[in-house]
């Protein structure tokens, strides 16, 4: 129980909102709030659901400690304190699992429960969702767009600190291979891997030294930055200093097709027939894909990852859709929200390719015996019961093959790196 | 000394060259490396220096607790485990105070310390200063564009939890009022503020009710939001439930400045002349300058804060410049940078005018013995010597108003939105 408590990862409203409720006997309202994003990114043909494992995590500590509360006097009453004090959620959570995709309307998690137990937790899922979401959603481009090639996350430096171990585990349920991020690697098991910053050879004499030194303290099998002085020298000394058995070398600048090629003949015409190419710098799942025709065995990726490519949040939000029964939405304007507790389906054609997101209302229920077709799957899971994690919700390996397989039944258009709509469409039959 | 230590948000490669520096001797090289941005984001006319705060005091709990030394044991060799067990920054630190403007090249942190002392704090470095200098660049802008009028900071949803308090954080050293974030209020000591969501008002059984609920609760000073059905029935019952003494009304949705209009006359109507109106909805400083004709109160801004507007992150590298008194720098390519230690001073008019930004080397000193001009101000301040953190550096409210200052000497044109070059030239004498 030294874990620190998550309860303050919350908007000042969401308290002073219980606070009128439990004073005016609306507290304990039966509600049903969905988080959802109304579209995808511009131009982006799916998203990938990423978070889920952390929400549940930071879930089962969402409590309020003493200085906590301190903390609070200034914001609600004594009453409302004291609930805040006892606070364990005790409701149910159902939502898509981890490493599905998602698309416009998608009920990606539902949370059900009193109103008070149920708003508090509407910036704490959001926060892991849109961050975690849009992570992964553009993690997911990239790795299509590397062909089977690995990556390496390594954009730890230019997001907040915290931010970049999420990111290093939202990159690797995309399907990246590794992350340079230690805490990624020790919260989270994610193999880490590294090489070396031009800081390491500007620190010697010269370039000879430094990859001698790197050799004898990582071996031949390590990755040798080659870009600091002259790339052709850089590429002789390196094998030199560690043999044609030399593991890679890392081109970090540049046109990188052109050295990539230039490279690949230079450690071939040195018998280092079997030294990897690694590139990075800047590379967006763009510039990875017009890498495709070069000789090129890895890259990394830092900015665009950590930032999204472009969409460094999901657009998902947290809202209220039943109270006591009965569906609610918002009127007013074209923000508007489809009222009701839905649940979704996933249509696919008899060989495997997905058709369409059929999103359902399911009042009175929660759609698990919702009659399905032959080519039908559907969708959220339960994740939570009176407030406790069901078995089995939440591993990061498992989610990580969950997208591997979700990414094959996308119709191929859905794959393009070009703009364009969604995969497949979402439809509300009733909803 | 129970507080978690920040020595694991660091990438892997940082350990395995201390650990090759510690076996072939360089590690404990007298070295400089220096924090900067090659340029602003495209089209800004200056960045705002923070993070400070933060990174300085990460750097006092920059520990490797056994329990990171175990994680560690498949990455480094006994020795360099034995060097992290032990590890204190004993080096120097000195840089732009926080709130201070910078301009491309601006050496905006320097970290003076053996090899192995320094490089180890690069990615924790960059971590903060790209993650906080990007909010608080972004958030300046909005401040000026709102001209006066207050801004609460509403973003924790759409950014990582951890973020989120670090954006708050960010946001009110830019001259933000206040924060939705309840860790940051309790963290930073910022001012929280607060209204209410739709799904309070969705949750009674009619508007009415929900409003009378939200003034017995928060009393008739509160935010009542009242685009939920219809706005104009919307605010006549805000005024019934609250009396024309009623704090402010919130719109959320729709043509804001149209809105407005509408929602003050009427409100004047009522009689309710000094009930302010608060807008919020995807609000950026372009939407805010374009709001400054109507009657406005407050603005409450979320995404595109915490996104930074387009620039999600400020492009910072940390560069060794200098290996036992000798500049060093990377030569292959157009990310050249230019070696040695640096200072710099920024010129002003006898007006007060900035006129340009001078580094200048800094060869076998600090500059702090810079002979200035008259109208001349050294930037950079010394913050910690042998390990210890100085006084009087990192305080948010010093952070505040220094902002505030040098804001009001940046040349007229630098305060457009539009963009553009740099407010002010950055000039190299001898760097």
């Amino acid at each position: 129980m030294s874990e620190p408590g998550t309860g303050l990862f919350t908007d000042r409203y969401e308290l002073t909102m219980v606070a009128a409720a439990l004073a005016d006997g609306t507290a304990d309202r039966a509600c049903v709030f969905e988080l959802f994003a109304r579209r995808l990114p511009d131009g982006r043909r799916y998203g990938v659901v990423a978070g889920t494992g952390r929400l549940l995590e930071a879930l089962t500590r969402f409590r309020f400690s003493p200085a906590d509360l301190a903390a609070l006097e200034s914001v609600v009453d004594p009453a409302t304190l004291d609930w805040l004090r006892d606070y364990r959620f005790t409701g149910d959570v159902d939502g898509y699992p981890e490493g599905e995709l998602y698309f416009p309307g998608s009920p990606v998690l539902t949370v059900t429960g009193t109103f008070a137990d149920a708003v508090v937790l509407e910036t704490l899922a959001l926060s892991i969702y849109n961050h975690d979401c849009a992570i992964a959603s553009a993690a997911a481009r990239m790795v299509t767009a590397a062909a089977g090639r690995p990556m390496i996350e390594m954009g730890s430096r230019r997001t907040h600190e915290e931010a970049a171990v999420a990111a290093a585990r939202a990159a690797y349920l995309a399907g990246f291979a590794t992350t340079s991020n230690l805490a990624a690697g020790q919260r989270y098991g994610i193999p880490t891997a590294g090489t070396a910053a031009h800081a390491f050879i500007l620190l010697h004499d010269d370039e000879q030294a430094a990859f001698h030194s790197q050799v004898a303290a990582l071996g031949t099998d390590t990755t040798l930055l080659v870009d600091t002085y002259d790339i052709r020298k850089g590429i002789a000394n390196a094998v030199e200093a560690a043999g044609p058995g030399l593991g890679a070398v890392r081109i970090d600048s540049g046109d990188l097709g052109e050295l990539a090629r230039q490279a690949r003949d230079q450690l071939d015409e040195l018998g280092a027939t079997n030294t990897r190419i690694v590139l990075s710098g800047d590379l967006d799942e763009y510039a990875i894909a017009s890498l495709r025709a070069e000789p090129v065995d890895s890259y990394g990726v830092g900015t665009s990852l950590v930032t999204g490519s472009g969409a460094p949040t999901a657009g998902m939000v947290y809202k209220l859709v039943e109270v006591d029964g009965r569906p609610v939405s918002k009127r007013s304007s074209a923000k508007e929200s489809r009222g009701g507790r839905k649940s979704a389906l996933r249509r696919f054609k008899p060989t495997g390719t997905a058709v369409e997101e059929v999103v359902f209302g399911a009042v009175g229920g929660r759609g698990e015996d919702t009659p399905l077709g032959p080519h039908d799957r559907l969708l959220p899971v339960p994740m939570v019961r009176g407030g406790e994690l069901m078995d089995g919700t939440g591993s990061l390996a498992d989610a990580r093959e969950r997208l591997r397989t979700a990414l094959v039944s996308v119709p191929w258009e859905g794959l393009k790196l070009s703009r364009g709509e969604p995969a497949i469409p979402t439809v509300f039959p009733n909803a």
